[in-house]
């Protein structure tokens, strides 16, 4: 067996998580690398049980080639979502299927509980057998606020300060654990086995609680300096808007399009009674609006004023051939999105409408938990200890699946 | 002699091109070579005379590393800038020296020349000797408007249409020429020899007859699908503004900012006679706001004010360490940035300004010229065709350079 480098593993992993099926030319064209290599690591997989012969194609010489996948069961990874009210927790297979699920609901404005989190990881892992828990490669965790170099989390308006999640976890499951931003988790998900499979150019707007936006541009993920681009909940979408902001200033655009200010610009209206995580939601604001009721059409009037605004403005810096919006704005897809191609058209040039799709997530509460399941196994090939590890272990063909894709349990 | 991969040869001239003077450490530390690729390639070129040795360094164990840098006369290049109201043409040696300089004037609203673009092109080439004239390797140019894949150019606010620029002009000089907006100009030269040299994340406002954003991200350029990103003219900054933009809308960011609407906003407040282009020049109206005159203070505050939101909102799309400015804001640097990054501080999260530099340029009219000379070099990299032409011939050492540095004829 000839030394495999480290580089020809990750390049033909990462073309063959990209893929449902492929030949050994389609891997070549996609790595650049040359085909004694690739030859080479595809036989190193194959031993291993990694990837698997699924078929052959005959070529117009008659020559047949193998068509191969990855072994959906050669690896697993626990997937985290955090979220402001909730934690949720997927146990995948390699190629990202989930195959157990648990939720858990988190106090809003509370510290974050390290073995809350332990607990809902153990949860899932507990359908692995022995031999398959060696085949564990990676924790891949969404999660919103500022993430620290060093695996620490601090989101002040949730009340998580100074989490040390990396160190403590990693210590815990001796495995290696990733963290990212929820619009990062977002944009993996929807190029993994969603609306952007393919695309290179396209911006991920969410809006729920708080607003965010994943840009991905040129066929990578735009960070910035500090990792905050796309953190678009503070421009001063209307700057002589008298909305205050819970960062202390006023016309920020999180102050007027978020499901909090959403429902407070309602209840503002008519002088309703109750909060935010009362009763009414903001789905019930939409719903009114549906029905005519005047209030409640005059909040999405605003909302979308001040969306395509934001909207037209990214379109305009970025020039993406796709908007893919999610959050609570799924729900309100019939109020918001009938008219928002030609509202942005009429805030920008006509060039950049001409190439752009709109559309909204298709991928529900799915998606943090694909983005967290694509961290991880797109982290762990850049890490050769990582790497090593996962390739170490012969993976016995057929081998039982822990659970069957679907079944899931959700805490109430 | 082994064979050269073109890739290899790419790779180490890329790198060269980065820096003044580099180790083969250097370089295999830069292209991720292995030690035998980099020394044939560098014995390659040294042969070739296409690099030097300059120097030798000695290493803590004793041995010597030589010290090398491309040959500056190794090959030449063309850069072409075409403006508004203005031709500059120049010949580069081969690390981007302009070595002659020629620039003719263009009747704003008329049609393009390319027989004009032919005698400017004509009048930087006269001074290089027949053996000099074949190591000419590629045209650059920078050109306003919409820049199609065919090499032509329509910029329709100039009365440019369908313009067939590349094929034309490659067929007169048999010269491979490269054609780029001045957003992406501005950065490569900013990125060669300007503010942004080992930045990764900054984006180059150019705010003058016209406005435009160079956004540059995670050390690439970000171009969006049509390569319209950072064309942020037109987006509607003050939607409830009277101010009427040549695109139609009312309330453009060019409809405020730029060099024509800011004489036209001091005009409408002074009642003055006469036109943009006329004896008054917007260095005039920043002139007067110096002497604390009431109508031209008033014009600038309005400029920053709109200037500040959209910066405001690019800083927290993109997240940049650098904000650079050019054009013709260069001369108001004394009126526009003392509290720009205050003012930008207010309109977004504290966080983003913390690492944030704004600078204006320091590269003054050079800026397109070296940003056209930058492009050829580059682009003839990425063309196996042209790589090897410029490697085809063994350069004469010591060989006469055309033109002393800093000579330059400009034209009346």
């Amino acid at each position: 067996m000839p030394k495999i480098v480290e580089q020809w593993l990750q390049k033909v992993l990462d073309t063959m998580g990209h893929r449902t099926t492929v030949t050994r030319s389609q891997i070549m064209s996609a790595t650049k690398l040359n085909s004694a290599s690739v030859s080479h690591t595809l036989q190193f997989l194959l031993e291993r049980g990694i990837i698997l012969k699924v078929g052959e194609l005959q070529s117009k010489a008659g020559r047949h080639q193998d068509v191969m996948t990855l072994n959906p069961e050669a690896g697993y990874f626990v997937a985290v979502v955090l979220e402001s009210t909730r934690m949720r927790f997927a146990l995948t297979n390699f190629v990202g299927d989930i195959r157990y699920r648990w939720e858990a609901d988190v106090q809003l404005g509370q510290t974050l509980q390290i073995r809350e989190i332990v607990a809902g990881i153990e949860m899932v892992l507990r359908n692995l057998s022995e031999v398959q828990r060696l085949r564990l490669a990676a924790i891949g965790i969404s999660c919103p606020g500022i993430l620290s170099q060093s695996g620490g989390v601090t989101a002040l308006n949730l009340g998580w300060k100074n989490i040390s999640l990396t160190p403590e976890l990693e210590e815990i499951f001796s495995l290696p654990v990733y963290l990212e931003h929820p619009t990062h988790s977002a944009i993996r998900a929807e190029r993994w086995v969603g609306l952007a499979q393919g695309v290179r150019d396209f911006i991920d707007v969410m809006v729920g609680h708080v607003v965010g936006v994943g840009v991905f541009s040129n066929g990578r993920f735009v960070g910035g300096r500090d990792q905050m681009a796309g953190e678009v909940g503070h421009i001063r979408i209307d700057p002589d808007g008298s909305d205050v902001c819970r960062c202390g200033k006023t016309g920020c655009l999180e102050a007027i399009v978020s499901s909090p200010n959403i429902f407070r610009q309602y209840r503002a209206k008519t002088g309703l009674e109750g909060s935010y995580s009362g009763g009414l939601r903001v789905t019930d604001v939409f719903e009114r609006a549906r029905r005519h009721e005047t209030a409640a059409v005059e909040v999405p009037d605003r909302v979308t004023r001040y969306l395509r605004l934001a909207l037209s403005y990214l379109v305009n810096f970025l020039n993406p051939e796709l908007i893919i919006l999610g959050g609570d704005l799924i729900t309100a897809e019939d109020l918001l999105l009938p008219s928002l191609r030609e509202q942005i058209a009429a805030n920008t040039l006509p060039d950049f409408v001409k190439n752009l799709n709109i559309a909204v997530s298709r991928m529900g509460l799915d998606i943090g938990l694909k983005g967290a399941a694509s961290l991880a196994f797109r982290t762990a090939l850049n890490h050769p200890e990582v790497l090593k590890n996962m390739c170490r272990l012969v993976v016995e063909l057929h081998s039982h699946s822990p659970a069957v894709e679907g079944s899931s349990s959700v805490a109430s």
